[in-house]
């Protein structure tokens, strides 16, 4: 069956202001690869990922599952698994122009944050789903769809004033997957780590494309 | 060179009081198959884009192009090419199996909407870019992080009223490409009629998973 939808509505001017705080609110969001220690409520980040799960899906499939690890053991465990691959990653398996693309970030194997950040949340995509029945679930779209959910995990995140770093552990996934007992229709699709920046932290000076340098208007 | 960060921080009860907000805002957010052809301005559409392009992205590579299409004429040929298409989907290239799993969204090929939004936002991933030099640069994770910044595209849509639908419609970017005369290396991956909903919408009566069933906690 089909309802009724009629949103909220806000005057021209309103709309006007309200696209401008949130460009820079979200303008303000960077990659950040130090964070501290310190505490982060849980009920924030069950918030955060529950807006997340309000994310479009190819036919409302919705195929993700948010792992999130705050046991110290656990994080450290996915450290060795990542540091480990990573090492191998930047050595051999990227290639020479691959690590030369990434050398004005600074990223390296070595991922501190894996064992301070309070939070890690990994995020898997489902290939497929089971119905009730048993029978196997197509989950068309399911990475896009994933990736828009971070999208909106990320906003969610920058809303509150916490900082992550999007990551897509290479060649990490099957390990993760079997560490944190997932089942074998779920791939790992971003490893982010969530808490406040680290005192002292730092980014890379980066700058962003202008509108018109990504935009065509028609 | 590396630059100090240190981003706003709010205090424990308000960052619990502003994720819940979004978090309410988001989950107001549905897909809308029906638009009013009333205008919207055109400002609030460029900050919802640069929006998007606050987006994270594999190694900064920014992948994305953004063509808003406001021209009727130009709306109505990527009309007639889209339901062209998509009848053929539904008819042939999709199967039995994924119709059926449609039927409760009720969509199908014709899609007015197209004619009627305002704008169309027509989202194309860069496979790969252009050094100055002329050098291929490659886009690590390209179609991820586009997908990524339509996440936050469509949170920076709802923050301000607006409604899409977010399609990505099967067999149709090699005619949209050489239409919107978007070079090669640039693939469609979304489809964004942009404007208010029509009187009288419907959207299909659906629910969300809850909190405990996209999470695991370790
Ligand atoms: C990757 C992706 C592709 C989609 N493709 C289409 C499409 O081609 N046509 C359409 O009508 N809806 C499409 N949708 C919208 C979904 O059907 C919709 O998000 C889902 O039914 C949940 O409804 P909601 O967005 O109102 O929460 C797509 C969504 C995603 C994320
Ligand atoms: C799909 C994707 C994968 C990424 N993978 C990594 C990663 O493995 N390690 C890392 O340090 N940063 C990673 N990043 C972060 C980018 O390097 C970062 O977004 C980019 O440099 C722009 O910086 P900003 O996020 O501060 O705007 C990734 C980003 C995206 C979108």
């Amino acid at each position: 069956p089909h309802i009724p939808y009629s949103p909220r509505r806000y005057a021209d001017d309103v709309m006007l202001r309200r696209s401008q705080e949130f460009y820079a609110l979200m303008n303000e969001r960077r990659s950040v690869r130090s964070i501290s220690p310190e505490p982060v409520p849980r009920e924030v980040i069950d918030n955060v990922i529950r807006t997340a799960g309000t994310s479009p899906s190819g036919a409302h499939t919705e195929p993700w599952t948010f792992v999130v690890v705050e046991d110290a053991e656990t994080k450290h465990k996915i450290r060795e698994i990542v540091e480990e691959e990573e090492e191998i990653n930047y050595k051999q398996r990227m290639g020479d122009k691959w690590v030369k693309d990434l050398q004005r970030l600074r990223t390296n194997w070595v991922k501190e944050y894996l064992d301070t950040a309070p939070y890690l949340i990994l995020v898997f995509k489902q290939t497929f789903g089971m119905h009730a029945s048993g029978r196997k679930k197509t989950h068309y779209y399911n990475e896009i769809s994933v990736s828009i959910a971070c999208g909106i995990l990320l906003a969610a995140l920058q809303n509150v004033g916490l900082v992550t770093v999007t990551s897509t552990p290479l060649n990490c996934g099957p390990q993760l997957r079997l560490l944190l007992r997932r089942p074998a229709n779920e791939k790992l699709l971003m490893l982010l780590p969530v808490g406040f920046p680290a005192k002292g932290a730092t980014v890379p000076k980066l700058t962003r494309k202008s509108l018109d340098d990504i935009t065509v208007f028609i």
